[in-house]
């Protein structure tokens, strides 16, 4: 919370000074722990107050019945819809007869922070008992980057100024009560009470829990274990019922005596399997747990984030907030990445049940060409998940009449999950964005095991949707009607741009995959027929435009539209989605969020610089930004096309999306992709970096007041740091051989130990620069003036 | 069923000779009776067997909660479905010990007759029970056209070969159990037990029950009481429960000997109201009954529906099947409008529970051209209800961001009803679809009362819907994007021709009714300005025409779109949306019913002959006439363009659509529109009937093979006749003053006593006519060859 008062600004952590409860659920998102695989939410570790509790594990979903409509046909079965697993973080703690409740007695203080280099989240606390007796609380918090399936929690109390009696309680909770729904689409439709129990064991300072959801059959286990370091007088009791173990450690303190719970958590699920073996998968996480020990956990976190952030970390001088958001956005990317394994990495990563716990295409178009450059083995696993799902999505392809695979356009398993086709079926797009972030990584990172495997499949199952889905209207005129662009508040349109763009980028690099590797794709039946069919439909793909306007037509017909009346729409009737009918939206000149301009970020070779700019300023008039995947497209769009400070404007609203809290459902978790588009403001937009096929060129400028943007890149298995300064930009390896580079259009190779310096052009100055485009009335960005920050910089 | 067996070809009724359980659903809609008020599908008297309980009051409806989806805005809170009230069909027959059961024993002999001049359904059955006693039974059911809460049955039983003991129960039946749903949407989704027992009580021979509605809090009363004539043991004993009344009938017949009891039940409702309010209502409608007798009651009957045949009688000389359907198709009509009075006239009429028992534009466009000519009163109650709804329609369509009336797509009571806003909330030609029902109204019948009233405030609501709706894109042309057409298998989609061409008659027709009722027009604060607007738009209304193909474009864009793939499509694969998802549907070019061609009927002066000539042909290709909407539209342009045997084929058609259950849902209840489009297709088809402002034209030709076709128009208050024979055309006034006709472009006036005749030019020669245009792959009409059913007359 960038402007909040109990907030301040930090380059490596994230720092809460005070308790408001006011954004309490705002601020379980911020500090949630996950390693992709495992989310913990940050509720307080007595468990109330809380909004929404959440403890996650990657996949595991109930379903939702079907209900029936009028929509019928194509309408899925039912929704799936992730769950709470069993909550393994509450630990409460009963003071002689007070049980601590940040509500009662006094808080004389608390402090949380997430520490983006040690990944944990530490909480301190000092708290009156309504009768006077205070207590010193420490707990700190991790999700292990190194052992999957495993968190946990180091609980310290300690006696102040009397003695007291201590009563420690740790639990797995399960079915635990969600908040009832508001009517906003955005949030979580989760079901009471999934889970039937089917076991539960305590023995020693240990219980374990396995539970089934009703209509998926999922099977989760949870188990816990502690050490307990305290007086000799303390006593374990460990208990366990359907639906809770309990731990509790009860002690007399001496002023000034400490009880130290270490708490080990561990996870597992399967969609088939037997509890004996679901018990001995906990059993067995919690055992290597243990003898890694807390110090050891700590150690391996520590580590992992190390040699992330050497490789990593992003630089700004300039502008310490979007310091410290840029690191906040690259740790929670890294969370939401780095353990899912064979699973997706949902929207909202498993910091909260927002969107149901779905991904979406904003995986592959936001955070994979991240990862691509950081964590390539993260974008290889999210693309594997992608590719173990083609079954399903080629399953239902034939059910839509189509070639191919249509990925669906919200899931968990791979399934499609949606009742509201317009937005859902019809954003065909998705297929291309899978397409493209293929792309990006095989020429990032030549694995050519993946490109000849994973990659070749996805792209020639893509390619064929398209050729199906679109049609000859003429031999040289391919079209690809109704179906849906990025852009939701336009549905069901005919030759969208970015659609139609990015399905030639796809059906163009289907063909060369299939050309480069003959026997793979003579497996996947594609013939040469078939190829030369991909490419003469990419060669007469349509693409239109306004001849009169002078711009591209966002779809066919689009720019004939009404003009929105955005001088008539009051801020409170933003976002329009909850004001206004899809009716009124789609029928008029209205963007909710960048889509031909993405479409001018991703195939700017398909655009004229003075096209490019003229579509920029007209989109500009028209794009509300109600989705958060718009800001950091328009900062990377209007830095190329010249409008700087705009483009400084958009970088700090992307960065500002969680910290800012500004769609206001932070609260439901956080928005990964628009984190993700923070680093893609930065690298993409500040320092222009474009991809293309084998290389990376770079057009940097810094924003007037900056002194330096430095960042990282893997390319190739070689590591790179572009630093860019006011006036000159270098160039170095830190790791790995020779790459070549483009800077402002001129290649050049970069070779170890050799770094290459390049003058960094000034900025324009503010006022010299083209005119900046206009936006809707009330929905300009905050502009961001740096000369206002100084004074808000950390005293630390 | 016109082909079934048991089925005959008889001009003025409809008889069934043996009863097949496997169409036991379509028999029941097909002898339904109703007089627009109270609806009761012809199930057996004894309940069993039974498939769809139908018991219905007009306007009573329970609400369906509302289901949070993403579609989110504007979705209503809830939808209204018809529930059936309590049901005072039943009267079973126990014959010693055995309960008559047509499954059981030996049913020696079962026929039904719909008397369309009577308006009655008389049953006549012999059974033995399995122990070999034999009985006779009849009964005699009607609703009364003349006491519009009352129905009434005349049952009696006659011992046959042995003395019998006999016990009649005659009943009164509440929340009977429904069958569950299939899927189709098309069909009913009635709750199980809407109904809460409020009241119960019997003496005598009567009894009375009174219920509410849980959710829509609606009270409904229904009473019966008994006449009963038989030998003098005969003992009556009335019960009452909660859900149940019965007033049972016992005595003993020797052979020969009869028990008639005669059962009036009346009907009574109220959204607001006491118990003690409904119960005095019903009992005085039962009292009225009693008093009129059953005698009296039929008497009644027959009066009414003589008046109707003798003005609004057809006369088929040539094909006794269109003969036998256009009256069983007016009767229809008549019973679902008779005594509507300020209730719609639903879909389904009060045949059947299909699409929840929702009024749609249905009524306007194709039931109320019917009436407007028959039953002028029943058209002007049925716009007088929509009036009653205004205020509702208005509300939405602020809610809607718009001005004026947005009348929903689907209502019972005014309110929108529906989830599927691509099909409903778009499909604004509703708003026109009313206008033009009003400007045909009071053209036909110069009533000025309604017109300065009901109708200056219809024509100027809708008006403004369509002003605000709609947008200069440039000042000569008004567009209207993102709205859905007549064709359901296209939506949201910009300037549809039908809606632009029948909104541009709204608004002038608006403009006119404005300057003519100046003082009321001020009371709507309609200004001369508004008025220039309306006529603005009107004149620069956007009519897209793909002029490389020389037909206009159903809506901008639709004649670029693929052609759906008819040859790859099955037969069992229609309807089209019950195995294909919209999202494939509408980017195609396939149109389920008649939506340019119904421009062309209905705007005929905007098309040239050419257009209309070209238009026809290349829509027939695109047409699989999945809705029963579609079949009389084309049977009226395939006539105006030449192609009479095609057009003789889709009259044929609309005539079977419930007779011979061509769309496969008339269990589900009869289509009233598709009714009233026999009529259609044979007046504004056969001989060509269009209307002018303030005066009716006609081109009759007869088909081949016919000797006559004969009709009777009310206008202006004159009833005349139109008499196409073979060779001559007569017309000639029943009653009333002169009228100003015209006769194949000619004009004349017909004035009273003097009949004028007029060549009929004969029919196009098979084989001569132009080359008749293909429908899709095995969509083509049954083709009707008349010289086939010369066998099939009636012996009788």
């Amino acid at each position: 919370m960038i402007h909040h008062p109990a907030f301040g600004i930090e380059p490596w952590c994230l720092r809460e000074t005070w308790l408001d409860q006011g954004i309490l659920a705002q601020s379980e998102s911020l500090f949630a722990l996950s390693n992709g695989h495992v989310g913990w939410r940050a509720n307080l570790d007595e468990g109330d107050p809380h909004v929404v509790p959440g403890s996650y594990v990657n996949g595991v979903h109930e379903l939702r019945p079907y209900v029936p409509s009028e929509e019928s046909y194509d309408r899925p079965e039912s929704d799936q819809v992730m769950v709470d697993v069993t909550n393994g973080k509450v630990i409460r703690l009963m003071v002689d007869d007070e049980h601590l409740d940040v509500r009662t007695g006094v808080l004389h203080s608390h402090e949380r922070v997430l520490d983006f280099r040690a990944g944990v989240l530490d909480r301190r606390l000092v708290w009156a008992t309504p009768a006077g007796t205070t207590v010193r609380v420490r707990s700190t918090r991790l999700v292990s980057l190194a052992q999957r399936s495993v968190a946990a929690i180091a609980y310290q109390v300690e006696a102040v100024d009397h003695a007291v009696r201590v009563v420690v309680q740790s639990e797995l909770v399960a079915n635990e009560a969600q908040s009832g729904p508001t009517g906003d689409p955005r949030e979580s439709t989760m079901p009471d009470a999934p889970w039937q129990p089917l076991w539960h064991s305590s023995s020693g300072s240990g219980v374990q829990l396995v539970h089934r959801t009703a209509r998926s059959g999922l099977l989760v286990g949870v188990g816990m274990d502690h050490v307990v370091t305290g007086p000799s007088s303390s006593h374990v009791l460990a208990e366990s019922f359907d639906d809770l173990g309990r731990v509790t450690v009860t002690v007399p303190l001496q002023p000034g005596e400490r009880l130290q719970v270490i708490k080990f958590v561990s996870h597992a699920w399967a969609a088939h399997g037997s509890v004996p073996a679901l018990v001995d998968e906990t059993e067995a996480a919690l055992v290597e747990a243990r003898r890694t020990g807390w110090d050891g956990l700590l150690a391996a976190q520590r580590s992992i984030l190390d040699t992330f952030w050497d490789r990593s970390d992003v630089v700004v001088d300039g502008d310490p907030e979007i310091q410290q958001a840029v690191r906040f956005a690259l740790f929670h990317v890294l969370q939401a990445a780095a353990r899912a394994e064979q699973c997706s990495i949902p929207a909202k990563g498993l910091t909260g049940p927002g969107y149901d716990g779905h991904t979406f295409w904003d995986t592959e178009t936001f955070v994979l060409p991240v990862l691509t450059y950081l964590q390539p083995a993260a974008a290889a696993n999210a693309l594997t998940w992608r590719h173990t799902t083609l079954p399903l999505a080629m399953a239902r392809a034939a059910q839509l009449g189509l070639r191919g695979a249509a990925f669906p356009w919200r899931t968990i398993t791979g399934a499609a999950c949606t009742g509201y086709w317009p937005a859902g079926t019809a954003a065909f797009h998705i297929g291309a964005d899978i397409a493209d972030a293929v792309i990006r990584y095989c020429d990032a990172t030549g694995d050519d095991a993946f490109s000849e495997s994973v990659g070749l499949e996805l792209l020639v199952q893509t390619a064929r949707l398209w050729y199906s889905l679109g049609h000859f209207g003429s031999p040289d005129r391919f079209r690809i009607d109704g179906v849906t662009g990025p852009d939701e508040y336009s549905a069901i349109a005919d030759n969208n741009v970015y659609t139609n763009l990015m399905a030639q980028r796809n059906l163009l690099a289907a063909a060369d995959a299939a050309v480069g590797h003959p026997e793979r794709a003579a497996r996947l039946d594609v013939t040469g027929d078939e190829v030369a069919g991909w490419r003469a439909a990419a060669a007469a793909m349509v693409v239109p435009r306004d001849t009169v306007l002078g711009v591209h037509s966002q779809s066919e017909g689009f720019t004939a539209h009404e003009r929105w009346d955005f001088a008539a729409t009051r801020p409170d009737q933003y976002p329009l989605l909850l004001h206004f009918p899809y009716f009124d939206l789609y029928r008029k000149q209205v963007v909710k969020q960048a889509d031909l301009v993405l479409a001018m970020q991703l195939r700017g070779d398909a655009f004229t610089a003075e096209e490019k700019a003229a579509n920029f300023e007209y989109y500009e008039q028209l794009t509300v930004r109600d989705s958060s995947l718009s800001a950091c497209t328009q900062a990377v769009m209007a830095a190329e096309v010249g409008h700087r400070e705009l483009a400084y404007d958009y970088l700090a609203e992307t960065a500002r999306m969680d910290l800012g809290d500004v769609e206001h459902n932070t609260g439901n978790g956080l928005h990964v992709a628009s984190l993700a588009g923070t680093w893609i403001a930065l690298v993409n937009g500040m320092a222009g970096m474009r991809e293309r096929r084998g290389t990376l060129g770079f057009a940097p400028r810094l924003p007037s007041g900056w002194t330096g943007l430095a960042f990282g890149i893997e390319l190739r298995g070689t590591h790179f740091r572009v630093e860019v300064g006011a006036t000159a930009t270098r160039y170095r390896i830190t790791a790995g051989g020779p790459v070549d580079l483009v800077h402002f259009g001129a290649p050049f190779t970069l070779t170890p130990g050799e770094p290459v310096d390049r003058p960094t052009p000034a900025d324009v100055p503010t006022g010299t620069g083209p005119p900046a485009p206009t936006q809707p009335a009330g929905r300009a960005p905050a502009h961001r003036r740096v000369a206002d920050l100084s004074r808000r910089d950390t005293p630390a």
